[in-house]
């Protein structure tokens, strides 16, 4: 197995952060065509899948091989550097440690045991009726706004109006964020759909999103919502999943 | 009971903010000339007085009822909106919600059954010696400087030289910060007078004044002192009461 | 016993924050020259010498006597004025009390009894054989660095190519950080050098250094490092000491 690479940090992170919002430590997929991580969350309620462009890499040679990874530590690296500088990559398989450099800084890191991390997730090819496609911007204020009164977010689509809303029912109170035709990218709604979901997790797979990054929400009737987008120049391909809550909850 | 009223979000929490520094609960009476809500904390050592004129409002309808409010979650929603923002409130007497918008948002909160909540104080009507009008930002240093050696601060004006003292002991050191009549917006100092107070609840009810407020300081000797402002191009007026400590304390 | 003096408070602050990072409590000299203070930590391991030339103040009279401070009040009322602002300092040995003005803001500091604070450390003369020049910026680099992987830290000079490395080992992972030739403003190192330093102290050292300073590091084989630095347009000399840790530790 061998692995060399080098590529801008700032893309390497935003590889990395939608893995590292869902679990610690991760397999990455070394092939021809770039880097591949998928995972899900040890509840079983949240998967990521990331892929990493072989373009988005200055030099780029791996062979097919996987390695195991503490995101933490990789992480704590990477902020050592600017997110235009560059970090090298080079796997040392004899000691299976993986040793990485940005400018003057070498760093040592030991890989972790493919073995002793948890499978990668199948993600299923699920047929969802409604497709919005808005800001991530837009998703963190429907999320803040949920987060007034309750634990769980609806992401709700009417197939009539073409308009999505984002509900949360509390104690006392309620929201209602309706976002009109107008005020989203698209909606392709084929019937109407809507779910009820997990604040928390939704709140952690949106920070990886920046705020302009174009989402697209693929949405149907108590059934998983996905979340699609990409980041550094679409080099960087995610996908979400999270398992709805039943609304009786 | 009807009342339903459109104003900028930037307005409204100027007007909530002096009281939920005291309280978080309270309830608005609802007139022809505009909301006025006056509270005291529940140690009965501070009380504040706002009235938001009627002019502030893009639109207003109201009849002259009293609703009880959770100021906690209704700051909360305003949160959600930028200061320029228009927020219109709407009363629901039937399902005694008031309902909440802000652009797509909707939020419906419910209200407190007012006999639940703390009765409004009387405002006892104190001749005091000496009006100092200085600003909020003096209004803070002062506090910053007490509290570097006490949790009480003495305020103090002198009617010879026309000069206002903030002071603290401590228990080895002291602070006197001297403000000259240079310093000061204004001094009218009839008699000599000086009184000592909590500094945290004087930090709580500065802490809704902006630098550049403009605050009159009506002070008399072991006597309550009178804070007086306006926020909002003088649309929302508020007045702030804080009983003393004994000075043997 | 006599002292009075004025002088800009980023100045005073800049001579106080190397010992503050270390105690306390501290005994200041108050010579013809200007003020000298110099205290080692409570545990033994870490040194300051800080001189603070006469020439810096407005004004300054002194009589070679010696004042006790607590430091964490001192700073706290120097916190009070801005960075160019005018602090005038005036002993009342009577009281045992130093008057502290601020433009209109007096403060009265209790001196400490100069007889309960720690004696003052002889700055032993050692004769190191590198001597590296940097910029704190690198050194607090080094630091993050290091803090990546373990709470010690080795500063290493190397004789042949005149390299300077920052390293630190961690159970599973590893650091090197290495300044070239070109990256340090100079290097003069007559043999290879390298010892092992508690990362605490070393960042307690390194905060009072601003971004820009130039740090002069003398370093030895298992033998403490000198730190040498000014600041406030070198009116403040500054030498910390630390003490190695033994390798195997």
């Amino acid at each position: 197995m061998s692995f060399s690479a080098i590529i801008p940090v700032g893309t390497l992170s935003d590889a990395l952060s939608p893995i590292h919002a869902l679990v610690d430590e991760c397999k990455i997929r070394l092939t021809d065509d770039g880097l591949s991580i998928r995972v899900v969350d040890p509840a079983n309620v949240a998967m990521a899948d990331v892929s990493l462009d072989s373009a988005a890499f200055e030099s780029y040679d791996a062979d097919g091989g996987v390695i195991g990874l503490n995101l933490e530590r990789l992480t704590d690296v990477l902020s050592m550097g600017g997110k235009g500088d560059l970090v090298s990559l080079t796997l040392n398989e004899e000691t299976s440690k993986l040793d990485i450099h940005i400018d003057g800084l070498s760093y040592t890191l030991a890989l972790i045991d493919t073995d002793t991390i948890r499978q990668e997730p199948d993600l299923p090819d699920l047929d969802l009726p409604a497709r919005i496609v808005l800001t991530g911007d837009d998703i963190d204020y429907g999320i803040k706004a949920a987060d007034l009164v309750s634990d769980h977010i609806s992401l709700a689509a009417d197939d009539d109006v073409q308009e999505f809303h984002i509900r949360a029912e509390g104690d006392t109170d309620d929201v209602d964020l309706a976002f009109g035709n107008e005020d989203l990218l698209s909606a392709s709604v084929d019937s109407t759909a809507e779910s009820l979901f997990s604040l928390d997790y939704l709140k952690d797979m949106s920070s990886p999103m920046g705020n302009d990054t174009t989402v697209s929400v693929l949405l149907g009737t108590e059934f998983p919502v996905k979340l699609r987008y990409s980041l550094s120049n679409d080099h960087v391909e995610v996908q979400n999943m999270l398992a709805p809550r039943i609304q009786s909850d």
